[in-house]
C-alpha cells in the first residue's frame, strides 16, 4: 500500500537543550499523521470519537532514532498500516527530511467503545482504511 | 495570607534549544502549584472534578521571566490567592531557584459547572481556600 | 499593519482531560506563529540564531482566554508587533475558529546576543520586519 | 540488581481529552527516572554534559501500555540497566501505581561527546552505575 504523506514543522519547543528534538516528541507526529492519514482516507478521526463514541487506544509504540531533528526542520511523516486484526490496527511510520530517513516508529492499537471495552473495528472503516475485511 | 510552596524539579524535556526552560512551560508548573495549594487545604482538585462536576476554567493567563530556570534545577513555587469573586479566583505565583526570584505569574479562573457555565464557589471550597465567604 | 495569518491545526496532544486544549499550550502556537511572521518578513528566525549568533529572549507572555479550542480545529493565529524599542519588540496575537475569536495574548522578547546580553535590533531586522527605525 | 525507583505525581497537563494520560508523555517520565537513577548513584546527569561534555544520545525507545494513568495519580517508575557495551546502555522502565503494573518501556542509548560522536563510557560512570566493566 501507498504510504500517505503529512508534512511537518519543528517547532522550537519541540526542541532541548541538547539542540535538538526531544525523543518524546517523535510520538506527538506519529499521531498527527495518523489524524491525516485518516483524513485523506474520508474518515475523520474527531467524528469517530464524538459521534461514534469510538476511541483508538495506544497499546504499544515505539521509535527508532537514526539523526536528529532540529527546530525549522520541514520533515514528512510517511504513514502505513502494516497490521490487522478484529480489534486492533498497526501503525508504521518513517520520518524523513528530504531524502533522507531520519527515524522509524510504530503505534499499536486497539479499537475500543468509550469505556475501552475492545470493538471489532466497524465494515466501513476497515473499507476506507483499505485493509483488508 | 502565607503562600503556598511547591517544589519542582526541572525536567530535560522542559528545556529547549537556547539551553533554558522554554517559556510556554512555565504555566504547567503554576497548574502543579495549584494542585498541590488544594492538596494542602485539603480540598482534591480531582475530586472537584469527578465528585462535583466541577472545573477552574482558566480565563487569563501571564508570566514575567526574570532570570531563566534550566535542566535539573530545584525550584520553589510560592502560590497565593489574591482575588476572590463570586464566581472566579485569581491566583499569583512567584518562581524561586534558592533565594532568587526568576518569575511571577497569574492566572484567572472562573468556577464552572461541567458544561462550561460559571457556578457560585461554593462554601465549602471557600472555607477551604481560607478566602472570604 | 496587516497582521500576517497562521494556520494550526489542533493536535490530540495539545488537549487535556477538560476536552478542550490545555492553557499553556497557546504560548507554543504563538512561537509558530512568530517563526512563520519572521518567515513571511523574509528572515529565517533559525539563521538569526544559527548565523547571526541573536536570539530574541521572552521577558513577558500573556493569554485571555475566551472560547476553548479542541481536538482537530482549524485556527488562524493573527500576528502583529505592537511595539518597537532599542533592544525590545511586543508581539500581539489573535486566535480565531472560523471568524469567531477565541483568544488574545502577548509575548515580549529582548534581542539578546548568544550570551543573553541585550542588543540593539539590527537595521537589517527592523527593516524586514517594517518597524520603525 | 535492585531497580531505581522514582516517584512521579501525574500532572494535568499530561492528560488529553481521552481522560487519560498522552502515550507520549510515557517517555518523559522515563528521562525524569534516569535523571534520579543517576543522582542515586552519586553521578548528576546535568554534570556529565556540562562538565564532561558528553551527552547520552537516545537511539531507540519503547513503551507498552497496559492500564492507563490519569490526573493525580502516584506512579512510581522502576528503572533498570539491563545491557551495557562498550558506548551503549539499554535502560528497562516499569510503571506501578499502587502495586498495580501499568506500563513497562526501554530506552537505549549511545555515550556521545558534545558532536554526537560515539564514546567508549568512561570508567568512573560505569562503576557508578554498578554496570560490569
Amino acid at each position: 500500500m501507498k504510504a500517505h504523506r503529512t508534512t511537518i514543522r519543528v517547532r522550537y519547543e519541540e526542541t532541548d537543550r541538547m539542540g535538538v528534538v526531544y525523543y518524546g516528541n517523535y510520538f506527538t507526529w506519529f499521531e498527527v499523521a495518523r489524524t491525516e492519514f485518516f483524513r485523506e482516507k474520508g474518515l475523520s478521526y474527531r467524528q469517530l470519537e464524538e459521534k461514534e463514541g469510538m476511541a483508538l487506544m495506544v497499546v504499544a509504540a515505539s521509535c527508532n532514532y537514526k539523526s536528529p531533528a532540529t527546530y525549522d526542520d520541514l520533515l514528512a511523516v510517511e504513514t502505513r498500516i502494516v497490521e490487522t486484526k478484529n480489534t486492533s490496527l498497526v501503525f508504521a511510520y518513517e520520518i524523513y527530511r528530504d531524502s533522507s530517513l531520519i527515524a522509524t516508529g510504530t503505534t499499536s492499537h486497539v479499537f475500543t467503545d468509550k469505556k475501552g471495552k475492545p470493538l471489532r473495528i466497524p465494515q466501513g472503516v476497515r473499507e476506507a482504511l483499505s485493509v483488508s475485511v
